[in-house]
């Protein structure tokens, strides 16, 4: 199979594609990965580890090649082991992105990234946008290929009935060049699903999630997943958090204070580009408690941390005859090392999902999201036994 | 239905009676009590919380009561509102316990309890100190009533095949007065399963868990669960450790460092009564994650913390491309406000498992224990479903 | 000694009092109070520690007393020991607070303490307002009394030369009842200071740190502090800060998040309250390393905290080679009991230092505060050697 | 200057190495070196930073080099920038330590270096040994060369008057031949301390401590300083503890838990070398204190660190009327880049010592030690104001 990934140059779209090499090289094992866990043997046969080829969009550096990009970043963080490094050259250095598109993504993401170099600088209109991302993908892609979408966080569009809520809407939009209702990852999720490629959203920008493309995917028999990769504080959040719940003890308040240096927290600094972020964090535990404590979700930028993402979380809860006891927890993980396999692995159950003649969103696969569409399931444990479940059912 | 404890004027027996009558006047709400969750509403009907009488064994202050037993450890903890405590007076101050055992109780409890004042100080043999517990427990059971071992930790007693492994040896053990090989848990188990009353054994020390009692549970058609409290550190472990087995992340070590200021502190300083404990908490997380990370726990004596139990756990762990990372939490909890409401649940659902016709080990009540027996789930949040299912199942 | 307070029902100023008292009867004993480590005993003989009488200005509840208010703080916050409350109700009952003013208090504080009553609803000028004050610390002074000012962080005043810089020009002020420019502390330190009385600033407000009350200072020779005791995270920060310059340690990054969930958590949400105590808490840090790391400093509120103050800091720093490592410290204290006695050993020192003939600014004080009047010295160390040195050089 | 270390292919000593080499090549700058804070910017006239030579003995991988030693340290840790490590080959790759001894080193030592060479596996004498190390030293020295102890630490050994009392004494059993009584670190202390070499001892072993060897360096007007260098948990403990004196806060207990994955982790593991470093890092907090608060001092290895210590302490203390409080702080640093800079500064601090006639123990170093010699003085504020005052005075 194949994977085609927006943001190829990001480190998240780096890492995952140099960790999938370098498990074919046998030079680092499948630690990480989801989806080469012992219970999923036989997905194996469904979508291979090794992917056949890499592609994708970018908005940056596009005289360079995958190899360069992931040395840069390795460069700032040496986030994982030299050795490693060194022996994938050969494999990165010819995978190479094509021109994307940054529309809407906010003065964040082209002030962080510059110089940047998107189609809309080219003087193109929507409908030529699309075409030349269709173009793009359409080069590349085989009967097994997915797309996720790793772009920085975009701004919240508001939503526009008109525009988002029809595919009908959402087609004309294009054709009038609406560019004030419609984002990159919009885009992106459109071509995608037009061409039958599984999309999965692993931001929280609005991706596949509006009713229009929701109605292409049914329309068109196309599985997609998202929104949000769970990657860190939250993954804990929603793993702790049931036990509160099973054990009668009331959560008095949450405070979940995220800090982290790279890319991405620069981007997030940047007022607009930030909300989406902490709304998609917010919600969680109130889910899964049933009731709303008071919570405090801060993510800040703090340069030096690199992409060394660091939270700490306290809980204050109550417990028999009122008394108050307290939580704490740090969390500290290299981001790139803990979202990349989960590309993958969502690139695999999509694919997986396809075969298997799934259509729409594959609610089933929240286990990997922050913010999964259509469903209320939050807590960890349930969706992992949802994914088990959805994955012995189909096989 | 009634309650019978097994070391009636601890802080963990006291605290589950007040906070019980506290309930029911209505100064404290139901929080901490999983039997009193929405999903248990029915339980009501079968084993209502609040009990008819409360009684027990004690070998220390037994000219006291069980309000001013609750009071000093009040003065020493202030573990809860003061208003509640002062109302309680009159519903407490005419529960008094009866002389029990601290048969191979080991040096630990009997130096930091003292003075104490046991049966086998009378001069009695096993046979008498039997006889005694039976006659006060007899005097005050009734079709509903169920016992549970709040007592200190016991050291480990050696397994004797002739002894623990059947109940005719059991039996001709007593008759022969061997000391040696009986401890005060068994005995209060062995009294409790030959007269019908379930049997929770709230504490690592043997209980009803040699084959012997067990025997014993299946002959009378008896319910009984055990050992050791979920209570603290090792609740929050089995709800963490799954996290790192679904996402494929390879723990690489688990520290886990107690520390605790109470009697149960005190006497797990005394080395014989700590080796249960640790047992009990360190093989958790290899039976979650189905390998053996290298794993570190301990427990110390800290005084000025009384009951304010804290611990202080580090996980490495590994990810994608084989780079570490870290986690780390700390869990600062008055023991006795966790442990007094498992208590009352675990009393509660033996009582509805005895009308419902079960008998012998209730392995579904893992949820509340460390060391469950007869299951290998140790996982949190199964538990809980396992519970419910079961709970379901019978109703 | 006497001892004047405004914001005298406020949980610090309740719990001053309270403290003196206890130590007085002989129910606790003087841990906490600098003034009275061994090193400073001869302080005894001129500002004894059991001061002769408290009184003081409020906006709130001036229909009850100093102990029904304790009372009050002691039901949300149950800040220390029952026993020692109930006995001191006989010597608090009878002290009672003067109506004061809330002049640019902000509209924090106005909401938050609500229903207040103060001297400006009256109807009165600024200069009936300075009368009011002024007769009832006359009415209350004597040679030894001190004032500090324990309410509520004001909003930042925009400095105005022509009022705030010279005395004459505030007294004009005053009579032209130039209400938007005075605020109430400036008041309170204005009729202290005019009166002989030293005062002591606790908190971020401007108090008598504008030139025009230094002047005045001077000119009568009265000895002033502040501002802003250093009880909890900053105090820590200018512990351990030095260590990281002493070591030649490059600190990259200093995060500080506080939250707390009293009233003055309540009043700093408030965007315009909060402005004064950030700037105070934010600045300590390059001062004492002579470089300007990346630092964050955030206060935010979390209702069921009530006076726990908590703290998390996190240290980014760099050492030999360019390794980069982590420092993570938790600060969790009552803020009351940590601020309360500070009051106290201020007063005393003020005192003391008025007897030797000191007037003006004590910027040997520094140790109390978060941002000490006249002195680049934050170093802990250094202002505790420094308050040494000069109490030595005095007595 | 020169340096001998002992211990020469330790990761201590091969990081200090490395880092003056990158120094000097400037692809590092000073930071971690105290010696290079601007307060002794005229150090380098006596004792410049970039050292002329090093050497040292050793008891392992005789047969290869420093750069050797240095780069399977780094594959294990990576614990600075790969770029510097590949630019020092050169500079590294010549420097060859010479066979020592490992008398009286402990079970720990032996077993966890194997395969290791020492003199005393040739079957030499006591005298033998002294000669050879002393042979080795005088063919490397000139009038600039210090030496450091960076080797393991020892086991105890009892204190024997007649051995360790006198400098005769112990010359007497160097003849003897009692290899019972006398370790390495004696060894190498005296042959340095008679050849005129000052000597620094960076472990808790016994070293120069010894009256005998206080007596030589007397005698031959040597300075020498230690013992055990203060890099982490202990620097911080006494750079913190201060604050609760300076406040009158009642330590009621101080917790210090240390986890460590390398050598010295492993050496310590053994119960025999553990003894020594416990008690070295345990008394700090009572000496600075001046009463003996309950204390946990503990430290275990923990493989997967590697080098990177990490320890988690917790002080509960007690505040203003009685109330109990709570600091936590965890330190995450990688132990030999915050140990090898100290190296060079103890070393440059000593070679200016020896310049400026000093003899005997230079007490003023106890700013880089957990167990100064003959000081009481543990505070790190004080340590480092002794050190900047003894430096001035002699500069």
């Amino acid at each position: 199979m194949k994977l085609w990934l927006f943001g190829l140059y990001g480190i998240v779209a780096t890492t995952a594609v140099a960790g999938d090499r370098a498990v074919k090289k046998g030079i680092t094992d499948t630690t990480g990965l989801v989806s080469s866990l012992p219970v999923f043997k036989d997905l194996e046969r469904y979508s291979p580890l090794n992917f056949d080829q890499f592609g994708g969009h970018e908005i940056r550096a596009l005289d360079r090649n995958l190899y360069s990009e992931l040395f840069s970043h390795w460069e700032e963080n040496q986030h994982f082991d030299y050795r490693i490094l060194k022996e994938l050259e050969e494999d990165l250095k010819d995978i190479k992105a094509k021109k994307g598109t940054a529309l809407n993504c906010g003065s964040g993401v082209l002030e962080e990234l510059k110089p940047v170099s998107t189609l809309e600088d080219e003087g193109l209109s929507l409908e030529q946008i699309v075409e030349r991302i269709e173009k793009d993908i359409l080069e590349f892609k085989d009967d097994e290929t997915v797309a996720v979408n790793v772009a920085s966080t975009e701004p919240v569009i508001p939503y526009d009935q008109e525009v988002h809520g029809s595919l009908e809407g959402f087609e004309r939009a294009i054709k009038e060049n609406r560019k004030d209702r419609i984002s990159a990852s919009m885009i992106y999720a459109y071509v995608s699903l037009k061409n039958g490629i599984p999309y999965g959203n692993f931001t929280p920008s609005a991706g596949s999630g509006i009713p229009a493309l929701k109605e292409l995917a049914e329309k068109n028999g196309v599985p997609h997943a998202g929104n949000d990769g769970k990657t860190g504080e939250t993954l804990v959040k929603t793993t702790l958090a049931p036990m509160f719940a099973y054990r009668n003890l009331k959560v008095l308040g949450w405070m979940g204070y995220n800090i982290l240096g790279d890319l991405d927290g620069k981007v997030l600094s940047h007022k607009q580009n930030k909300e989406s972020k902490v709304v998609s964090k917010d919600k969680v535990v109130s889910k899964i408690l049933g009731y709303e404590p008071y919570t405090i979700t801060e993510i800040n930028y703090f340069p030096s941390l690199q992409d060394n993402k660091t939270a700490f979380d306290f809980i204050h809860y109550q417990g028999f005859l009122g008394t108050k006891m307290k939580f704490y927890f740090t969390w500290d993980a290299v981001d790139a090392i803990v979202a990349a396999p989960l590309v993958l692995d969502i690139a695999r159950f999509l694919n997986f999902a396809k075969k298997k003649g799934v259509k729409g969103v594959v609610k089933e696969l929240a286990f990997f999201f922050k913010s999964p569409m259509d469903t209320d399931e939050y807590n960890t444990h349930k969706q992992f036994e949802t994914l088990v479940n959805w994955y012995r059912s189909l096989k």
